[in-house]
């Protein structure tokens, strides 16, 4: 049986919650719902969408990278978005941060997330 | 380090947005959340739930087949739909459409979707 | 092409739709959407939100032993909670319930779940 690792970025904000911020088993990376929360623990969920979105990927490709993956290695994202209307920026701001890696991906409209935030985004990787 | 394949089905409507259909690694297929677009892609999201059930299942089998993998092969479904009034047509049309297959499988309501779509169905595969 | 495998464990009412209770395939397990139904198939639904909460993460423990996997062995936990001021209360018996186990996460809000439930909890995890 091998190890379910506990991966944690030094560059982000530790869990609000009993979680890792991604588990890896063999070569596969499952990271924890990230909110657009500042690498120092500040919120940014009275900020526009875009700030948001921006800070959330930075968060997501964090935990990729502590996690010994990559976005180039990403196999499939889940993206949570209060309001269905944000779905074009947030696409282009996705589509910057990825660039050629094209992982599988879902949009899903949800009434709200944690602390007001508008978006949430949530991963599993190779590594 | 295994290759991450983009799979994309000849006989669907291409992605809308900065995605693969589906992403294939070793064994494993993940399916990007499907919305009942006709392969032509026009839109059925005027059309009656049924309608968009069957038409989303059959884009989901599209791609479960371009990706080498099929319904007996697929390991968790997740539905998203606007309404949970509409679970039980939806489960009445999945069993007919997966047959003797019972993957795992969550349901989860949504406020809304893309487009105004009411289902959207993504998957992991085993091919 | 290894065999995948339905897990129904004894200890839990049986699905109420066309899915497994889990799928194993190789070494992972593929646990659906579990509702906070008792054992005996009765509804939690009328019940306050701790109450639904620790039958709905009894039931996923049930899943789990019957897969061959255990608390300790997931990798990852998708909860939806229809309403996200429950989330508090959803940490602290999670974290109860979890122990040193800290699988990756991730808390979806919706608008609704099946049959007026307020939790919603599927996993992945390792065997």
């Amino acid at each position: 049986m091998d190890e379910i690792e506990r991966i944690a970025p030094a560059d982000a904000a530790p869990p609000g919650g009993h979680y890792a911020p991604a588990t890896a088993w063999r070569d596969l990376l499952f990271v924890s719902g990230q909110l657009p929360v500042r690498p120092d623990g500040t919120h940014t969920a009275d900020r526009p969408f875009e700030e948001q979105a921006r800070q959330v990927l930075a968060n997501l490709f964090a935990v990729l990278r502590a996690g010994g993956s990559s976005p180039e290695r990403v196999l499939k994202v889940t993206v949570y978005v209060a309001g269905v209307e944000h779905w074009p920026a947030f696409n282009r701001l996705y589509a910057e941060a990825f660039g050629d890696a094209k992982p599988a991906r879902a949009v899903v409209p949800v009434p709200e997330l944690h602390h007001g935030y508008l978006v949430e985004v949530e991963a599993i990787a190779a590594r």
